[in-house]
């Protein structure tokens, strides 16, 4: 699995760890803590699911004060729908992490994944606090991303290193996702650790505007988690000006941040439930950007447009279907599509049946594009969408045995 | 096939017939006719879709006047997204057979289903057109309904008869439907005869009443056709005084014709593409009719819902994640969900381990009920919808193929 890890992959100042603790019901990796050396910046982005888990309630909460130390993540369990004592068990697991590295619980951040409805082996996961903290180090990176995973088939971690107001800076991520990838917030854990210096509300501000372009912008099955997270830790050990909003420094940071959650976001829907394709549903010319969201939606989450991506069968009808369900109000016969460089459809009819041979030859390849021409403004938006194979239905009928 | 199709499947005053003309590769019945031997009060219910196919237009027009004496229906080719050709073909063979039947063209009728962006292959039908006319019969509705499957198992047939303003009225109806199973008006096609004597308008009504509680309350896959059409036709032979609507007349025969419906909907989702399971979600206190539709959607197509029912895992932490995506404001810790009579979340938590068992062996049945009381209200709503299975995607990747 090291294949999938950069090389060098750590920050500075930041320690890592990943360990079996036995939540899972195999032996494999599945507690995980990203810690800092020295107070850091936190932002966070959270499932806009009303069933809202347990960890999402604490951590949401405990973020607003732009803080935090410490990232706690277990898979096996999601700790969601688990009422008053899945608080609890958090807020418990919180101080013993916080007693071991000596700060304070609400510097703890939380993220769960798993099984909905069951509630946390707690006792295990405090036996294993002694031994996760003592096998933090600056290269443990690569063990919580593998510590986080689920039905993913890979770890799924990304780097970027480059100057910002005057200095070398990092940025690291690793996510996990797989299934539930969704309409809003679409992937379930996403970590993010940085030597910026950077205020509070600068990090905020970048992490939002990341998330926008890359994470809400992919979809696997339009399903969204409970326990949808992602964390950004901030810790200054770069020693560079500090970056505040409005400002060119922020700038370059958040082109940064939006490079490295874009990375993630791909990898992440490229390893989807079953996935055997990627393709990115570009929808053109809109009115609005509501309206090209409507038209990208609908085709992106429609089971007829993903089997037939699966199937590797030319069914442009049901792209075309899609888009005239989804609420937007088009007009069909002035609507092109094409797969990649080839014209399936010219102003809503088949732009003729010579181009079948090379529009299968497209949908033949693992990555293509789907553009959706509305002739009707100057709105666009894109998304990521995969297919619906044999395996999401095996993955996903048999998830919890 | 002759199972599926009820005893004296006929409807006095009425001819229909139903054969194979080519237009589908395998030489099965791919061509109906329905005809009325005087003239009939008629009605329609048509896709919301933005992107309607030819006949939908044609016969959405020609209904307006509240008269229909054929109703002409082909499998195998959708003739959507043809453009003006694709209205001139509907037009032309409207001529051929009004002109064989010594009728209006505008008093026919037209629907077809197939492969949405393929022209008609007009030489076929037109040839074809003669012998359809010949074998017209009393007894051909079976063959009419076998003329128009997709990839329908079997042919879907339900009859209704009962007395009505004093005498006895038949009510006899053809369905298909299998895949996009949507939304909004959720079958593909659906075609209703009656002796019934009953005003146009009163028939408008009474299709429209019946039309929300049945073929509006199924889903399979949350597409919608560009081609749904659902047409009814009244001839007036049973000599019934002339139902007019708000009368006691009315209600009866809006009771059965509802009735009939919801025997078609029913057959058309058990039928629907792969399925293994029926089940019906029943939404109840919920605040609003519309908060109620919300939760009923969102848990009726969810991919990781439909999939758990296939796999027979009773994973209820996927319902209860769906109803909080669903957009509806529900509060979490108050909802309460039921496999039949098995409570499996008691506000919002697992109601205990020793549900699993019972859970499971409700999910083992073909049919059942999953039940959220979101205790919030008094408005209530129910959907049936189906498993997500390995043949659904099989059927779907190869539907052109």
């Amino acid at each position: 699995m090291t294949e999938h890890i950069p090389p060098d992959f750590r920050v500075p100042g930041f320690l890592a760890a990943g360990l079996a603790a036995g939540i899972k019901k195999t032996q494999v990796k599945d507690f995980a803590l990203l810690y800092s050396e020295v107070p850091a910046a936190a932002a966070g982005v959270f499932t806009t699911n009303r069933v809202k888990a347990a960890p999402v309630l604490l951590s949401r909460e405990r973020v607003k004060s732009g803080k935090g130390r410490a990232i706690l993540v277990n898979s096996g369990c999601a700790n969601a729908c688990t009422g008053q004592k899945g608080i609890r068990d958090g807020q418990r697991l919180s101080r013993r992490i916080a007693s071991s590295l000596k700060i304070d619980p609400q510097e703890v951040l939380l993220a769960s994944t798993g099984v909905i409805g069951k509630v946390l082996p707690l006792e295990a996961m405090e036996k294993s606090i002694p031994s996760l903290v003592a096998s933090l180090s600056s290269e443990g990176l690569a063990d919580a991303a593998l510590a986080i995973m689920t039905t993913d088939t890979k770890p799924k971690a990304a780097l970027v290193r480059d100057r910002v107001n005057g200095k070398e800076v990092t940025l690291a991520g690793i996510a996990k996702g797989a299934g539930m990838i969704s309409p809003k917030m679409a992937t379930l854990l996403v970590f993010v650790l940085t030597d910026a210096a950077i205020s509070a509300g600068a990090l905020r501000k970048a992490l939002k505007e990341g998330v926008q372009g890359s994470f809400n912008r992919i979809t696997v099955d339009g399903d969204t988690s409970t326990n949808d997270t992602l964390l950004i830790l901030a810790n200054g050990r770069a020693g560079n000006g500090r970056i505040q909003p409005a400002t060119p420094g922020f700038r370059k940071f958040s082109a940064l941040l939006h490079d490295l959650l874009l990375a993630l976001a791909k990898k992440t829907v490229a390893d989807g439930e079953g996935v055997t394709k990627v393709v990115r549903i570009l929808v053109e010319r809109a009115r609005t950007a509501s309206e090209a969201e409507k038209v990208a939606r609908a085709v992106a989450n429609s089971p007829l447009v993903k089997t037939a991506f699966f199937g590797e069968d030319a069914n442009w009808g049901r792209i075309l279907c899609a888009a005239g369900y989804s609420g937007a109000p088009i007009d069909a016969e002035k609507v092109d599509i094409f797969f990649d460089h080839v014209q399936v459809v010219r102003k809503g009819q088949g732009a003729g049946p010579e181009k079948e041979e090379p529009a299968t030859a497209v949908m033949k390849k693992g990555e293509y594009t789907v553009r959706l021409d509305l002739h009707r403004g100057a709105s666009r938006t894109f998304l990521f969408t995969t297919d619906f194979s044999f395996d999401y239905v095996k993955i996903n009928a048999s998830y919890r045995s």
